[in-house]
């Protein structure tokens, strides 16, 4: 070899050996020598997936792919016959439900069932189904009140539609010379009645009409004031838009004069009412009949009738004329009623319906999350009706089919899937009491208030197509905004609002005209035991019809049984583009609190609701409050320390390092948990299960809309209260723990390390 | 130049470039190219730091710097004066360890305020101090009880001792010509009295001795069967092993017959007494003395003497002798009482003892976390003391300020900062009934609930030098015993342990000697609120006396002025090595549980201590329960889908993926959260703020140690009660809950994303 080959060689081994050492450093350094663009980390094996944001992408895609001629197909399937819970009818509806859900892609679908306490009326027996007579003074049957509402379309012509009536009234027969208009039967229009006549509604007959307030208090008045039963009809003034005949079913959406509403009269919390506080498992404890844990039930018949058979009734009234206010669009004139008018005459309600216990089921259908499996976003609908429930709920139904079908196809077909976990949420027997929502929540609340980000409602997809509009705890309402400005406005014909948000602005703005108002959350749907019990974020997603031009306490045909397909497909949202419009809101709502990094809830909304509260409290009461000992100072005060705490939240929210796992999920769970703080495990003063100190109902009908139901509960209880002093230390206390609750809440905003000092 | 210069500087060239290209291939390999052991995750800028594990190094370190003569010196500082709560002395030592923190290196330092009710004696004018009087029949003083515990040791010469007193004792003046011995006062002392005996305590003075129960229990018991007044003093027998003036105080660590326990009286539940439920702070609402909200407090005399008092009273007793079992230490006759021997004498108990309101405080010491900061592991230990407190609570408050000083220097050394935050919690009030930490976990549940890893108690940080002892809920029993594995033994006469843990395993075995046995929790100190309102894992730990030999209900000088010093530093813990063990063990607990990426919690620990629970249960009424069907078997089932659940999980855990925050984080929240599941918010039946299902005490003596205390107290009532069906129906409920508990307890653990179905 020459010494030049040989130089060669060493020369080119120099060059391999400094490749490889340039190599191996290089390797070194590229491996542990780069620093992230945040030096305070070493970089290794950890992934960014977990701190990646959402592809804003998908957004589009489930919109758009929430197709209007799938929710028809599926309303009409769902609405093909009656499935009242409990029934074998709404059993397979949510076995079909779970079936369906495993075929669109979900990962996961399960059945819980309960065992509850349902209540039904004779069906079979036509001599003991319920039914109010007139007798003559012969005892010769003047009247009597028909068994079923008429098929007025005969799409209607099904078995097992069940009669009107009102669950859980007591069975009886009672019978009585004098009939009692009592206009909505509210605790006012009592106290009205007996502060201006001289009726006495003792062991006597009421007549009530639907509105303003829960059935079930009608009755439980009725009850406490010693009536033998108890008549609700719906006046066409609130149902029929005074009923003319092209309006109304079946050539309009307003309430035809047999058609009646049904409903529950059951007014303990909500849930099962052998179980309160506890879930209706086998071993469940159950209330007895008597002795100390005795289950609180409707102890008078009640029951509903419609108008046709109401102005009958009325036309058979003596008295006075009533007030105005308590006139209804009747042509004759009310009546406060007595005895009857025609001498010898009775009255007699004939009432078979009886409580029974039953299974009920609930069918959820899950999309696991990819990196937060064990943070949920819920998304529900009852399944049960009260016959062929077209609105209510299976306009609810169908739209959540749709938005499965859209989710569980990305899903499966690996487009997408969502941060944390979706879960579909199918309730049985929410027309008894919400029922299966609140077995369900008391059975997992330990799981479900730690886990859960949000529940979302959709009962009714939509009861008309005006706007949109929305009950919601605060959290949610900038998130639903955003999903509300991305969905075109579903109208055609009027081309001034782009999308569902600028139209619900222009239907339903709030004072400032800032934003669309809040309706309130109250106990009317599935959502009340997560926020309620629990303190989980909730929203009710709904397209409503023009609640400016027409007074209505719901939509005319509610829980009817001319709630069908045909109403709404021919009459309440032809082309289902509202129905379609309220699926984009609440999928898109789902998705971007599934989806998102950091949770889009602001929580400065909520201090803003408090100060609103704390100021109705205050026109209303204030004056009372102060000459008794109450300084609202003291509640103005705790809410300030909540605004400044949420406001030095949100600006620390800007500056997470987005490249700290442990910072983001430390963070969503701050925003996810405020909420939880407005639960206290006491309750509001009497009403033990009513936890939510801020949005537990108001038992009033007065002050409806209002937050601090314990606060106005007591102040409307104090006025004219026999024991005056008891009830304002009462108030006092509960004052004490609102302020608590608030500060509690604001603990929870402080930076997490140091949250003690206030 | 040459060509070989060329060559060679050609050949350079060529190395420089290939070195060159080595290194940027390299660098590109590596800083792209190699994957992470787990190939789903893209390498990029997120840092292994947030899933490193602990640094096994700190444990040493920290143990081994925890000092004797430090902790020695400390105490000697702390118990320099009487500390009473409420007082400038008890505020000072707040302050005063608020200073140290900050001087040892803890992050943030803070004082929470509460203002409360506490309870003191007339210390001013003599002529209304408490005390006891017998009077002859020509109403001559015969005997009168000391006002102070005299000075044995110059050390306790010092201003500001409190007398002894029963806090909330009633104030009052009454005389009786009767005094009655009831032993130890209990349920079944009385009872046992009412059914052997003809003697009626109605209108009497009674004497009983102090434990097997709580004192506000004895006194409670006189005062609902009619007692005009009660005295309590400590038997030499319970003790003083029985007197021999050589074992005595300040000869020894026996009780001198001077010693006076002092002492709480308070039965409602913890915390403060005007605000149950909810925290003292400026804006709470307290109870009224009358009314609905009517605070509940003693309402008889209740004092505590010394047994050279009681041998005096006692020798003025008439009536028969009592059984073996109500026989004391002292050498006199025992006999039941009635009217006192001397015919026309008289007994009269005067007391001043007042209720007022008062500030207390809390101090807190934080070490941010590293990495997770809003998971917080509390170490707390009580400020306050009856007098000079060395033993209680002082002993743990001079271990608290080691550990403390240890922790904080290598966090200002930046040697260490662990994961999560640790809390230093100094409590006020805790005498008085754990007022401080009641109040404060009342106001903060909502953050602690969610956030806390576990509460570590070091009350007495040691009454004895024998062997540790653990009252802990089962969860914190593996990570205890791995600690005491680690501390050496610290008696340096017996060399047959090594370690704690040995020692420890040979003091106090359990039944089938696998393990250490458990203490029972209770109401015992600070650690209540955590795990019976908010169900945050709990432990206590304590070096103790011999309690196989020597059967004392508490160390014998517990609560008496000569609590000193002297008492701990001559005869109790030479050379403080125990005190020493216990810091060790407790610092090593919490570092543990701060540290590791993995929080070390055994779930399946509970499910033994649920079985034993039932198996209890069924041994002692088990078959009374199914005459009057309960099924226990139900409630097996449901303890044996927990183990199962409980088995499932700690095998998921295993295998958990280290490289994933999110899933580590999930796992740790399970781990963590899963106590709170026996928190259940309507509380045992009739004690509302009793709400651990499983751990709540048993209000009845024979069952102390017993888990399920609703069910136990349930079943003790029913035995002789009047009003047996609707006792018996209260069981019934209460056995369903118990069950739907520990079901939502299993429901925790199971796969997050598929916790619903059963």
């Amino acid at each position: 070899m020459s010494p030049r080959s040989q130089n060669r060689r060493k020369f080119l081994l120099l060059a391999v050996v400094a490749a490889i050492v340039g190599l191996v450093i290089g390797l070194l350094i590229g491996r542990f020598g780069i620093r992230s663009d945040n030096d305070d980390y070493k970089i290794t094996g950890i992934s960014e997936t977990f701190v990646q944001d959402a592809d804003p992408y998908i957004s589009a895609e489930i919109m758009d792919n929430i197709n209007s001629e799938n929710i028809r197909q599926y309303l009409r399937e769902l609405t093909e016959h009656p499935h009242l819970a409990g029934t074998d009818a709404d059993y397979k509806q949510a076995k079909d439900l779970q079936e369906f859900w495993r075929s669109v892609g979900l990962d996961e679908t399960f059945i819980t069932p309960y065992d509850v306490l349902l209540s039904y009326p004779e069906t079979k027996d036509e001599s003991k189904m319920n039914r109010i007579f007139v007798y003559d003074s012969a005892g010769q049957v003047v009247w009597k009140s028909a068994l079923y509402e008429p098929i007025l379309d005969p799409s209607e012509n099904k078995s097992n539609v069940v009669p009107p009536f009102n669950a859980y009234s007591a069975s009886g027969d009672v019978s009585s010379t004098d009939l009692v208009y009592v206009n909505y039967g509210r605790v006012e229009d009592f106290r009205w009645l007996a502060q201006n006549t001289d009726i006495n509604i003792t062991g006597k007959i009421v007549l009530a009409r639907y509105g303003k307030n829960f059935r079930g208090d009608k009755a439980y008045q009725a009850e406490i004031l010693g009536a033998k039963g108890i008549i609700l009809y719906s006046d066409p003034e609130d149902y029929a838009n005074n009923g003319e005949a092209t309006q109304v079913y079946p050539h309009g959406w307003f309430l035809p004069e047999s058609g009646t509403q049904r409903g529950t009269i059951f007014r303990g919390y909500i849930g099962d009412p052998l179980t309160p506080g506890y879930p209706a498992t086998e071993t469940a404890y159950r209330l007895k009949g008597n002795g100390t844990n005795s289950v609180v039930l409707p102890k008078i018949p009640c029951h509903p009738i419609g108008y046709g058979a109401a102005k009958i009734l009325l036309s058979y009234m003596s008295g006075d004329q009533v007030p105005a206010s308590w006139r209804g669009g009747l042509n004759i004139t009310y009546r406060f009623g007595g005895p009857l008018k025609q001498s010898g005459w009775k009255i007699r309600m004939r009432i078979s319906t009886k409580n029974t216990r039953k299974k009920m089921h609930n069918v959820f259908g899950v999309i696991r999350g990819s990196i937060e499996p064990d943070r949920y976003v819920l998304l529900g609908n009852h399944l049960d009706a009260w016959v062929f429930g077209a609105i209510d709920p299976s306009s609810g139904t169908a739209v959540m089919k749709e938005v499965s079908r859209v989710m569980g196809n990305l899903v499966q077909q690996k487009k997408w899937r969502p941060r944390r976990t979706i879960i579909f949420c199918g309730w049985g027997a929410e027309e008894f009491k919400l029922i299966g929502s609140t077995e369900w929540v008391e059975q997992y609340i330990k799981n479900l208030g730690s886990r859960s980000v949000a529940y979302l409602n959709l009962d009714i997809a939509s009861e008309g197509n005006y706007s949109m509009r929305l009950r919601a705890t605060p959290l949610m309402r900038s998130v639903t905004y955003a999903a509300a400005k991305k969905v075109p406005n579903p109208e055609e014909t009027d081309t001034r609002f782009k999308t569902v948000y600028d139209k619900w602005m222009y239907a339903f703005p709030n004072a400032d005209k800032s934003r669309p108002r809040d309706f309130r959350l109250g106990l009317l749907s599935d959502y009340a035991s997560f926020i309620q019990r629990a303190g989980i974020p909730v929203a009710d997603f709904r397209y409503t019809y023009n609640r400016n031009e027409l007074k209505l306490p719901s939509y005319p045909l509610y829980h009817s049984k001319y709630e069908t397909f045909k109403a709404v497909d021919e009459f309440m949202d032809r082309g289902f583009k509202c129905h379609r419009a309220s699926g984009q809101v609440w999928a898109e709502v789902a998705r971007n609190l599934a989806d998102s990094l950091i949770i889009p809830f602001q929580v400065e909304d909520y201090a803003k609701t408090l100060k609103d509260g704390v100021d109705n409290l205050e026109n209303e009461f204030g004056l009372l409050m102060k000459k008794n000992g109450i300084e609202l100072e003291l509640l103005y005060k705790a809410i300030s320390v909540f605004a400044a705490d949420a406001a030095d939240f949100q600006e620390r929210a800007k500056h997470v390092d987005k490249k700290n796992p442990f910072a983001i999920r430390s963070l969503n769970d701050q925003l996810t948990l405020m909420e939880r703080a407005f639960i206290d495990p006491e309750g509001l003063p009497g009403r033990p299960l009513a936890r939510n100190i801020v949005f537990a109902d108001s038992s009033t009908n007065a002050y409806a809309d209002a937050i601090f139901p314990g606060l106005i509960d007591g102040m409307f209880e104090i006025e004219g209260s026999a024991d005056e002093e008891r009830r304002w230390e009462i108030v006092k206390k509960h004052f004490s723990v609102v302020i608590h609750t608030i500060d509690s809440a604001a603990s929870t905003l402080r930076d997490v390390s140091a949250f003690m000092p206030l």
